[in-house]
């Protein structure tokens, strides 16, 4: 082998991305726990892979048991939590896929550390809607209840903000919008930007 | 929306998997600084792109920057490093891709930690074997010149330790084989891996 010098032939992104004939994104889904964020990201990539896109799945399932198992719950942790979930999915933007990422993601700051990370123009942020109440009733994995009783410290909502996007790229109100039409509404704004190459304008306040 | 539950349509690792019509990988490639690593991950990623392969490749250049920035060159910073690039690894897995990792990995029980959290069915090892007096002959980055006027600390081969594979599932001398040999014999194991789904036996010492 002769000296190495630095290499000439490497895949670019460009390359990776037009094998899966998409442009890579990431679907950034903000909300309290219990809003529907999971829900609404499984059918997504669902959705998505049924459309012949190829796409991963970032959420508290993977993530937080292996990549960010040496972190907590405390402002601090969050933040390390989400700037490397965002450094994640950057990795996966470069891979050429469409990531969604289903985190409660509380901090404006942070969010906006996620978006510098990984690229305005790969940054879809979509703000999942769902008052604290009824987050609460619903309590799918009875963390409303343990945090009101004490037993679960800095839990978002009852003792750790919540700061909601003033101008999330889409907003979906579960209340209102069903599972179905929630991920349509986000297939569409995907559709769009791979035609235009532009992403929507967030909604005015 | 009514009550979120556990969701119950979910995207799994062999739909992605399906969609791009391969067997996920990770190609681990171990060795010294100035070993080759690089130039051969990057041709082989270049090559197996070439055929239909969907590919990514984890090196110094986009993890450390990136997601390990936070991490120096201690043993124990080394550790974390290499364990978030196992679990990175993992995530892409996951999402179905064929991924080569190109780092020093220095220490044979971080590699094992490696191949524990990747898994052994997805986990290729490659040892790219060069003799450190020919690394320092090359010395690409003017590293090893560093290191030896002490103007590096930790530096691998010199004052911290580089612990060889014992059996490694490929064996790349860069002295005898070029780099084109050197990728095809990867490609070999990977496509013989695809057909059988058994991954070839470590060579015997």
């Amino acid at each position: 082998m002769s000296d190495i010098k630095s290499y000439e032939t490497a895949l670019n992104p460009q390359a990776r991305a037009a094998l899966k004939m998409q442009h890579p994104r990431v679907i950034w889904l903000t909300g309290l726990s219990g809003a529907g964020k999971s829900t609404i990201a499984n059918e997504l990539e669902v959705a998505l892979n049924a459309r012949g896109k190829h796409t991963y799945l970032l959420d508290g399932d993977n993530v937080r048991a292996g990549l960010c198992s040496d972190l907590g719950f405390s402002d601090q942790d969050r933040e390390e939590n989400i700037r490397r979930i965002a450094e994640v999915a950057k990795l996966f933007i470069d891979a050429g896929l469409i990531v969604t990422t289903a985190f409660i993601s509380p901090f404006r700051r942070d969010r906006e550390l996620a978006r510098k990370i990984i690229g305005e123009c790969h940054f879809i942020e979509v703000f999942i809607d769902t008052p604290i109440s009824e987050c609460e009733r619903r309590d799918p994995k009875g963390l409303y209840s343990k945090a009101r009783s004490g037993l679960l410290k800095n839990f978002t909502g009852i003792d750790s903000a919540y700061e909601p996007p003033a101008a999330p790229n889409i907003h979906i109100n579960t209340i209102e919008d069903s599972v179905a039409h929630a991920v349509s509404k986000i297939l569409e704004v995907i559709y769009k930007a791979e035609k235009t190459h532009i992403l929507p304008a967030p909604p005015k306040k």
